[in-house]
């Protein structure tokens, strides 16, 4: 089993990723696609006259600060142009996806955290009506029920909450728990740059190998969303997850690209 | 098993419906529940500035115009915000409740009309690069797997075409599809008017029983949208089920009032 997930950023050539998965799954190669949608959701949030609110936690870690309205134009991004959009490339590959939610069967399961440390002009305040959460849980009946049954998941946030709320979670970890959770021998999180880079953003300084035992470590390298991917990686491997890499989801065949070594691979 | 299919307008109480359902669901009745969302379709695409197209076909049924960017539109609507929202509140409810739409393995298929007939300024016109069709095949599996696990599948439209292309279909006449595929007991059709009114919008010229051989010599009461129920009903009950009820979805217990015979019952 592999986990592919891809981002939601700018340059990201979803046809090819798409052809790619479609390839290796009528080869017999099972695998889930977990994707994002931020760049979109921002484009909308702002056409919507709401535009996105980021807020950095005291550890320095960016997200999304979601309110009622913005969980709204989330889901509408994620789960519907971005999944939908993602469904039909694949159907009319012939590979019978099936797109879901974390809210979904409950697929992904949470805190719900309401309120935000944040840190705003120097000082950590707290922002209340927040709709986020860490997926803690990840029920692998339905997926397994799915892909038993021959259907591919393609899989996006949001996730709910133990009582049944939505709420928005980080794609990159929410994958990483899904391949720790199903036991995969690989999980790729594909963006719109060739890996971790030593010197963001010159991508000749691309970070070849990581140890497993020192992924923390290279947290230093990673600017904004790859400090998700990282931590995420270091989720996945102490999980028990065999490879994580960060590949190139720009062009060519992303998801063999990276199967075959390119990016960074962390093992 | 029961299908009920709750619309898109102004007024509707999905809270309402939801809760009733929940209910039912836990005393163990089966059923699907399939939903429009025509009203914020219309606010989101104005909002975005690509305004909704309605045409008139030269039969005089009334349908979007469905180009590439109104199907992402209508995507963004009812397979994220309805379909998540809806999803959401039977999961607050404790129903493990499983969104779809038709695209997702490709449970909702017909044939992809490109080019559609219209009347504009008393002329029939050709209009091309539509993205919409009418369901032909139910492919009932994957929600068959789903129910005997366990988990109440909440559908949407779009649906797929033969060559996996999106395709805007009607949801009432879905619903009736898959009333007949699934052979139930009872289709409901519920909206914001009590059921077809003999003289719209007079509520209290409520048509309280339709014998189901003449259900469509009741066209000629039908306005607009209501249309398209009544063509469902026929076609449902045609297909061998049992009854279809236009019921009311403003308030109180909307499928239990349905099922007790409120509204105009097809039988």
């Amino acid at each position: 089993m592999i986990v592919v997930k891809v981002g939601g950023s700018a340059g990201i050539d979803y046809d090819a990723v798409c052809a790619d998965i479609a390839g290796r799954w009528k080869a017999g190669e099972r695998l889930i696609l977990v994707h994002g949608g931020s760049g979109e959701t921002n484009r909308l949030a702002e056409a919507l006259g709401h535009p996105p609110r980021f807020v950095t936690s005291p550890s320095g870690y960016t997200s999304r600060f979601t309110d009622r309205q913005t969980l709204e134009i989330f889901e509408m991004v994620y789960c519907g142009k971005m999944n939908k959009g993602i469904v039909e490339r694949l159907q009319r590959l012939g590979v019978n996806a099936v797109g879901l939610s974390g809210l979904d069967g409950r697929i992904f399961e949470g805190r719900h955290k309401d309120s935000v440390r944040v840190v705003e002009d120097g000082k950590t305040k707290i922002l209340r009506g927040d709709h986020t959460g860490t997926v803690e849980k990840v029920n692998t009946g339905l997926l397994e029920l799915l892909l038993s049954a021959g259907y591919l998941p393609v899989l996006t946030p949001p996730a709910s909450s133990y009582e049944g709320v939505a709420i928005n979670v980080d794609g990159d970890r929410a994958a990483a728990a899904l391949a720790v959770a199903l036991k995969a021998e690989a999980l790729l999180l594909l963006s719109n740059v060739p890996g971790l880079l030593r010197h963001f953003p010159d991508e000749a300084s691309l970070i070849r190998e990581i140890p497993a035992a020192e992924v923390e470590s290279y947290l230093e390298f990673a600017q904004d969303r790859m400090k998700k991917k990282v931590l995420g990686a270091a989720e996945a491997v102490k999980g028990g997850v065999g490879r994580v890499i960060f590949g190139d989801a720009r062009a060519g065949q992303p998801v063999s690209a990276a199967l075959g070594g390119a990016g960074t691979v962390v093992s």
